[in-house]
């Protein structure tokens, strides 16, 4: 093992004995070197003859760049063209890190500077390698985003699976059987608003959540919960939760670690510039702790992908800084938000029940139709492209409708025409 | 292990033992999802009703986005904001294997469609992850990037480090030996332009390397030639060798995978939009392994990142497709050589050798000065630093100039400090 990797173990080991037994072996392997070209590039950088910068510049100083680029982007070259650091720009993870605080009332404590990733993707795969050996302990509803699979293949954790929802809501029950009877590292997967139903917690649920994750703790889980935000802030409803669980659980209890995932992919509506985060806290953290995993989650973003786009950061800060920013955001989610009550007029239709019924959801980009038993799902999405010019995906068992990207018009049409697939089906 | 991954390794096993032998126990589970919410998204596509896009349309079907970006850039909201598939843009991907053949005029087999990276260390990774197993033996020259071993920490590969010059050029003799007297699994790693040295192999030691390395395939050596190509393109002298390793590698030999990892980033001066590639091809490549290698490249970027920002992918493209690319790029190239030219000059002063020699080069962005042996390198960097204002690297026991951002007027007095330096140190 590297010295460096031992020095920061060292340091998370005494302060934080949890963090230490949760990180992989890969993760007690991983840091961030303090002596390699990119630190002494940083000491070099004021200097008047620099000879350590690995990109061009022409005579002038200026940075080399090819005006076919430039010509299509109204920024400055040093917005487009150099390495950006690798835990991201220091002032969009600033910015975030405060726009963190400032959805989540709620979070008081220390939390980490979040550190810049190729999108959530990424941001669920550094937490796989930092965080997850071969057979941990994966808690995860029985509806959630296929992809995890195929993220934390690599690792071959165990997937403990628990039923998503019960009478209307989440079935809590449920996942506090997940922890099961053995005292343990177990990871928590939480996605809301949920990829694929759409559904986030309520007020009372979340009271719920909170209370048996911190029992488990309390009797000696040690406990990772990871927050997949990718869709924050998009709720339809009262009586939805309107932070992240990232909040209460960053700061509940000394056995739980929490790490937030988010990003302006479906937040902000910037899909294709891969921009997201990689944020933590836990209870009674200290700055050298914190200080100590951040370059474990630096290490890790260098070793995967070296640095992310620096023209996409720069166009999430700079409008992150525009005036217009809340307005525009806001005007958005008017808009899924007119298409999520449309389908909730539409579904008070009886007639769909002799069919297929939605599972709950108030919140993010879908909603899932659950089909009769006696209906083929997998038949139903083809007759549905075949004969009615319809697209719908099957996940998790169900139907996903990505209202996202139907327009009012069209919602009526839609379930009519899965109704007519399913009834010409059966 | 997943069917659709089985699936594939049946038919690299079937057609191409070497290759399968080749995949390390990572890539022989890697493949990409034929029925997974991608793929069902693609057949969807067409469709008038499309309720699978995870993107957000506004009510007119036109792609939702914030105007606090796109204010910035005078592209279509469809060049910036959806995904792009998982292997990539198409047209890019197509442009980017014509311009491979280009460049490499001797290049007439079969090569795959690069997959799009997020960069080169990206492209390495994913290599690292497909065909590297812990205590794989890669083979590689003592003056050498020093990211290297951090990107490859993962797999824990037993790196055989080789001297990399004798009597002013490659010690050719020294990469035989390095072989060993074992026959197996071998990866050589091979990154001309160099980094650090500046150095590419001339016209004659081509010959002589691809002789061993294919006498070593006759022998039986299964051999995996990663052709890091990041500099590509900017040689100096009429003695070098102007293509890429990668193309004699790719059609030398059955025994032979030869994988070509190249972009953007330094070869057309954009280093912070992160766009790579990777490509592959071996003697008598099949349609079919071909397009299942790929795959598993594409499951590899899938599981790591999703894909690359669609907006850097659509600005090299664009820059690709302006009829000023050539000339916009060889006028950048002009620079570098004057400044090549210039340190040439200045190295004539033999004084110099009283404290350092030039290490041979002969391309790239930077060249290496080795210091007598009395003479502590890393006390010469901090003096240069602290009483020069003058940056340097080191590495590999070298210290690392990069002209690539020294401007012609600075270069006689950067050598001039450093000998100073020197002399005030011993």
């Amino acid at each position: 093992m590297h010295k460096e990797a031992m020095e920061l173990n060292e340091i998370i080991k005494k302060e934080s004995p949890l963090i230490y037994g949760l990180l992989s072996e890969t993760g007690k392997k991983t840091y961030f070197s303090k002596t390699g070209i990119f630190a002494q590039s940083l000491q070099a950088k004021q200097t008047e003859l620099n000879a350590t910068i690995g990109i061009a510049l022409e005579e002038d100083g200026s940075i080399m760049h090819l005006k076919s680029i430039t010509k299509y982007i109204l920024l400055e070259p040093q917005d487009i063209f150099p390495y950006v650091p690798m835990p991201g720009k220091p002032e969009l993870r600033k910015l975030w890190q405060q726009s963190i605080y400032e959805k989540n009332p709620s979070l008081k404590s220390l939390i980490s500077t979040p550190v810049v990733t190729n999108a959530l993707t990424h941001g669920v795969s550094v937490t796989a390698q930092l965080f997850i050996d071969p057979e941990d302990i994966i808690l995860l509803s029985d509806k959630s985003w296929s992809n995890y699979n195929v993220i934390f293949s690599t690792q071959e954790p165990i997937f403990k699976s628990y039923k998503t929802f019960s009478e209307g809501g989440l079935d809590i029950d449920a996942l506090e059987d997940a922890f099961g009877q053995n005292i343990g590292k177990k990871i928590l997967l939480l996605n809301y608003p949920n990829n694929p139903t759409g559904y986030s917690p309520t007020n009372k649920e979340v009271q719920r959540i909170l209370e048996i994750i911190k029992k488990r703790a309390d009797m000696g889980d040690r406990i990772l919960a990871v927050c997949d935000d990718a869709y924050f802030g998009l709720t339809y409803e009262d009586n939805v939760y309107k932070e992240s669980l990232f909040a209460p659980l960053s700061n509940i209890h000394e056995n739980i670690l929490a790490i937030k995932i988010d990003g302006a992919t479906k937040e902000n509506f910037a899909w294709g510039l891969r921009v997201g985060f990689l944020t933590f806290g836990y209870k009674g953290m200290t700055k050298s702790v914190c200080k100590a995993l951040e370059e474990k989650i630096v290490g890790t973003v260098a070793r995967n992908i070296s640095n992310v786009s620096n023209l996409s950061q720069s166009l999430v800060l700079k409008s992150l800084n525009s005036p217009d920013y809340s307005q525009e955001k806001q005007e958005k989610q008017e808009i899924l938000k007119l298409r999520y009550n449309a389908i909730k007029e539409v579904l008070k239709n009886p007639k769909f029940n002799e069919y297929f019924n939605a599972l709950p959801f108030n919140s993010g980009y879908f909603m899932c139709l659950e089909l009769n038993k006696n209906i083929d799902i997998e038949k139903v999405r083809k007759k549905l492209l075949l004969d009615y010019d319809t697209g719908v995906v099957t996940t998790s068992g169900c139907i996903r409708i990505a209202f996202s990207s139907v327009n009012l018009k069209n919602i009526p049409l839609l379930f009519e025409n899965i109704y007519t697939a399913c009834k010409n089906i059966v």
